[in-house]
């Protein structure tokens, strides 16, 4: 087959070097430009050794560099307010997009706006753009596929750790209808520290992640209402605008990566713990790299660090009816940057999983 | 001051080397034994180079050791079943205990059996027991001071870690009949590995806790009982026998010491978290061991590490009016072996921080 | 091309498991038997959820099991002793061997048994084994393959994880006669908790290792010999039968996988470090897993996490003219189960680097 | 006794919160004087909420506050350059200086301006000043002491971690004149990342420390003369000026606390493990804060972490006749804080472990 031309909007952030990595081993996608902000001119292997082999001499090039404009796809790993930047001038040069930043993420306008306090400067983007999450999105990603096949350029907004743990630890319940819509959905999520960037602050100084764990962002993260959509798609009866109640809390703990979710639904009706597994299974019985752990295997980080996969398990506390479904990922992996390569595969027509499945070492 | 002789029953464990550790920097108790199982016979200082220099050239006595029976009190750090055995010697002989296992954690003798799937040997003394929880004790702790002061042996049975966090996360709101007694309260907590104990094993191998999260024991822990327990004593509306509504998901995170737990209550008043953060602030402000942190400023295990110190915080989610509380502890100081020193200097009518104002190290 | 049967007797124990991983990913060799003692009867997946997908509905075979005998190649990744039963008994049914024990370590039978106090019962296999440490050893290791392809069952001993690093470390150095016969080389090395194997102790338990470094094996650890016989091969101006002087202390950090060997070296002749680090790039020029990296770009062990690469380094102390070698490898990777797969390669006809381009996370 | 009024120059550092951790547990020492740069008029207890009890509503004041002035003793927590100034300004004022920065540790003035390319303000200071590493120059503080006690203001140099964990290795054997002349010596050090300092930085960065060791400062460490002339001191046989031959290479590994140094000396005297073991007892028997461990117990960082002791011990390669000696500190205790406190404490004329009996924790 042949090869197809990839960008990457910041490379040396850390999703954008999980791009890098991921790219290096794939069989289809080559990547053509790694671009960066004050490091550009270096050469990226000169940056992070481990990728010397892979990209032997390889500069880093300016964020707006003309070699991306021959790619197929560009990902853009950029924060936000940049995503929707880069994103505009890619489009209108023809260039389809997979966006990591919260750029794309929202549906609605206003809802990004007032959550991110800025002003969406490409609306008309937003309104095509399809949500990057293939396990709920995938009719629409597919849709985009053969939007991308007739040279149009399209726009896909990735979606966020937290929520793609959230989304997927929730799903086969959500979409059986067995979550109350009036009482909140609580999540209780832990993050490895790639997860607040590669930006040295005092929160990322070693000596102050290392041997702790802590909350932070109470009581309204920004993920929350993403959250929020995305359980409302998947509620039958919820009507349009709905949203579901959530409670967020994301926490910190000393890994480089991993993210665990533990979300605690108040169940509409009475079920088990192996009824509710049964249906786990059989949701996800054909997904590549979703898992779903045997009764009383409960998901570990480690198991999924450095991969594409999430590994999914749930318990019923029956006294209580409420279901406690969980999901581990890599935040960097399934979280943002395999994720973003999974939706990046179905724009181009491939496999899901090309160049995807990736093994955790033991230990 | 005269010293206040004490010893430890199983001084090796986790618990009863910090025991061995606090007792030597406190300025009244004095260490006259310190028991192991296998490993009786060996210097203290020989297996832990750490303590050699406080207990030079002492050697670990067995159990059963006679010298024992000439303390004042008695820690046993033993595993359950094991402690109430050790109790039951120690009170015949006249000696006081002060026990971390879970033998005289509940009240109800019933309850223990059904939960520990084991005969309870020695009910008339978990009839007489106090509940080692000073902060929402303190009444009962003063009583069995009046009686040890007038030579008889009392039994204090210690709480455990998970408990001790869940409940000085909840007492403020508990107390003041802030959570509603239909909704369960969620508690999704956070562990280092110590709370795992010292043996050994494929999930205590540093290679499988290192960078990884996971839960465990779901999903009827066996803490879940002992948190419903000390929820009731607090509610004021709730009858005798009545229980709070718990659901609790322990979770392992890579670091040693340090356990936060973050509980979730279901309002039964309309609140603010202005409001209630001043409802905790009022309600800790003569405690000398627990400190509410500033609003917005977030508990985080590294600062109450090798102390005796809680760190507590709370957040009202206003919209859903569900207030997130948070403690921070050492699971081995105010979790387990400082926690049993406060109560003992509280049964030997010492200032209950005597010996307890360390300071966790920076980082 | 057809695919290749592989074999692994010991496929749970950390170096097994990682070459279970590592087949799973190459594209000739074909696992048909993975190996287990006690565990045998269980699915892999289940053990280790991370390989699941990789081996699904995969069982557990006993080491004896004949389906090892319809294999190409197994690798023995057992205990010295076992390595060379295992060895023996498939050596005769025709099957060739690359073992990971020390049992094919030493070309010398005598040295071998006084170093481990045990009789060598594969004498014969042990004289025509090769050394497994292909960019030291590959004109033999070729050699093999020749007889390997007309039928004859060959025997690797795969290198040690410390003596590999020394080796990368200091093989230009020496194989330029830059190493004083005299003055003994010091390597000063760090290593990984994966080292110290799968099994639980007191010391692998995770908060024995965590947040603490110390050294271990003084004054004769094993492997001094086995780098002591390493550098001889290299040094030019050694008789046969001499050894290089090696001082030998490996240290333990908190970490998984990784190994940092840092050897000082006497120089005989008068060098910089920028003569010394142009010697060490040519001499590496065309390895296909071997990295010199810029001057001053000091090995860091995560660059090479999870691969099959070694990073080096030199610097020169130019006043007391020693030479400043340092090499980093996953000590599971390079250190065990990636060179012995690069040996497999070798002995099976394939580019060495088959199914070994790996990639380290960042970070 | 009445307290001692003491001041911390740079208080919120790791080494100056260190030393208002220590000065808080101190029974003599009163710390009046807190100051900071940036974050002068905050209170530390909001900065580290772990110090919030100890120093309740306690705002950090400016570097030149004059509340200094009223202090008997001052720490100076700064970088090099800095802690001249203060020296100068504080010592004109007639308060003694414990200087943690690197300006009153070369007793030659142009050794000092050599190696940190700066030009020695304070040279008359620097000629009285003693070099603060209590265990080989306790005669010069002492005398330090008398002028003290007269009303003088003195100057304290605090020897660094490296150097101190250095010095504790060898200086048993350097003063029975057991190292050669010509051989150099080798130091291999291992140290956690609070070495580092506070900055955030990319080497700092929890994702960059995390699961990795690595070399640094090659080929010429600030810290290497530094080393040789604290040798040369200790070397019976080096006249006036001359120098120990010193190799030293630090690593940094992923801890947050704790430095081992290997000290490798080649022995101008035949000697045994058992013999140089004994000389090591001896030589430390009266120290109250280094202890030697058994033969064949090798220091680990963990049993002095937040310590202010030093575990040492020694091994004799004897084919080779290379003495390994090994020290374990916690760089910000012994290494650092603790160490200037000691000093303080005998600068004051108390006994130097005054408040520096700490335990490590277990684990």
């Amino acid at each position: 087959m042949d090869s197809i031309r990839v960008g990457i909007v910041g490379a040396t952030g850390f999703a954008g070097a999980e791009l890098a990595r991921l790219i290096a081993q794939h069989p289809v996608f080559e990547a053509v430009a790694l671009t960066a902000g004050a490091e550009a001119g270096t050469e990226i292997g000169k940056l992070y050794p481990a990728l010397e082999h892979a990209y032997p001499k390889t500069t880093l090039v300016p964020h707006d560099d003309e070699s991306l404009l021959s790619c197929d796809v560009v990902f853009t790993a950029v924060p936000h307010t940049a995503g929707m930047q880069h994103a505009q001038r890619l489009a209108e040069a023809g260039v389809s997009v997979v966006d990591l930043s919260a750029d794309f993420r929202f549906s609605d306008k206003d809802r990004y706006e007032s959550i991110y306090k800025t002003t969406h400067t490409a609306p008309e983007l937003l309104e095509h753009a399809v949500y990057g999450q293939p396990e709920t999105m995938r009719a629409e990603l597919v849709r985009l596929a053969e939007e991308h096949a007739q040279g149009d350029a399209v726009v896909v907004g990735c979606a966020g750790c937290y929520v793609t743990a959230s989304i997927l630890a929730a799903a086969p319940a959500m979409h059986a209808g067995l979550a109350q819509e009036a009482s909140p959905v609580i999540i209780d999520a832990i993050s490895g520290v790639t997860g607040a960037g590669r930006k040295a602050t005092a929160k990322t100084h070693f000596c102050s992640a290392d041997e702790s764990v802590e909350a932070y962002g109470l009581p309204h993260h920004r993920h929350a209402p993403e959250i929020a959509q995305a359980y409302a798609r998947l509620h039958p009866r919820l009507d349009d605008g709905g949203l579901v109640h959530v409670i967020f809390t994301p926490h910190l703990a000393p890994l480089r990566r991993g993210l665990l979710s533990t979300v605690y639904i108040p169940l509409a009706k009475q079920t088990t713990t192996r009824d509710l597994h049964a249906l786990y299974e059989k949701h996800y019985a054909d997904e590549a790299l979703v898992s779903v752990l045997p009764e009383g295997v409960w998901p570990k980080t480690a198991s999924v660090e450095g991969t594409a996969r999430a590994h999914v398990n749930v318990s019923v506390n029956e006294e209580e009816q409420v279901a406690v479904c969980m999901c581990a990922i890599d935040n960097l992996g399934k979280g943002a940057s395999a994720q973003a390569v999974q939706c990046a595969n179905i724009v181009c027509g491939l496999p899901e999983n090309t160049g995807l499945e990736l093994l955790a070492c033991i230990p």
